[in-house]
């Protein structure tokens, strides 16, 4: 198994209890009370859905802005983040038939995605997951988790709605949003 | 499966005749006599080792790159084109923790990976596949599939020494240089 893959099983067991799911774009997930975040693989006992993808390195980001981000940014797991959201998207076949240029102008220059986030650090922490070239099919490209306070819960919805505004998300074409809160204090 | 998946089968059977395998860089793979290239999967029957890799979107070609090297390759496995490299690679960590921008510059900028590639059109026709982002565990980075005809091999070696010589070849930490021939004419 690749030492960088996440899975992300819903069913009725997990750490984190699901407060929300909503299909933003295109077809929902089936329907789950609990989210269980694990390098262990499927949970075979808990899982309604499974959906999986690996850390890997940056595509857009240029060294300055890194030196911003990790100047900024706190990891992910918190003690005292006890809300998170993961946030499952696919884009369209029109945005990876774009070249590096072309989807690094949308992504940045155009849409601010790297700002937008760098705004809300270091009270949302993230960490993002790719899909894509798994050797499996998988229905989305990205699985973006975050975590934050509950008096944070503001600035992840702002630049949720920031990021939804772009130009970039245009060439989503699927979705899906699931709000939690961890079920025990420590996990 | 996912669709853009390849399968490197090396064993005692397939459609290619392997001629020579050089570990250029590190440890070399088991010995095989011939190399199955196929979407079907792992062939157990042939199989001394299996790679296998998904084309993907481009990481650093920009548009008026991408419009050039269009206006010249011709896609793998033509007819007359009965010779075949796949060099597989692995690059080292140093490698994977540059940003974009720092390592577009070595790719192209300073390498001109891209441009001598171009040299080389369309003699030598390429697909590349990644296996850095697969759900498990691969030896290597990358998988390069070439081919062409005889009258060609010099255009291909020198595309290789001109590779090698690079600034972006000494984040190559693994190489192996697998050589065929197709055993039957059609395929």
């Amino acid at each position: 198994m690749n030492a960088r893959m996440w899975f992300f099983n819903g069913g009725t067991e997990g750490q984190f209890k699901i407060s929300k799911m909503t299909a933003v774009t295109g077809e929902s997930l089936p329907p789950a009370t609990h989210l269980h975040v694990t390098q262990e693989g499927v949970v075979p006992s808990v899982a309604a859905f499974t959906l999986k993808g690996v850390v890997s390195n940056e595509r857009y980001t240029t060294r300055s802005e890194k030196i911003d981000l990790v100047n900024r940014q706190v990891a992910i797991g918190r003690e005292q983040a006890r809300w998170g959201a993961f946030i499952a998207l696919k884009k369209s076949e029109a945005w990876w038939a774009l070249t590096q240029d072309e989807r690094r102008a949308i992504f940045e220059d155009r849409s601010k995605h790297i700002h937008l986030g760098l705004a809300a650090l270091p009270q949302v922490a993230r960490r993002l997951h790719h899909c894509r070239d798994l050797g499996e099919d998988s229905p989305f490209d990205f699985l973006t988790w975050f975590d934050f306070e509950s008096k944070d819960a503001a600035t992840f919805e702002d630049l949720l709605s920031a990021l939804r505004a772009t130009e970039e998300w245009e060439y989503v074409e699927r979705e899906v949003d699931i709000r939690v809160e961890r079920a025990t204090p420590a996990w």
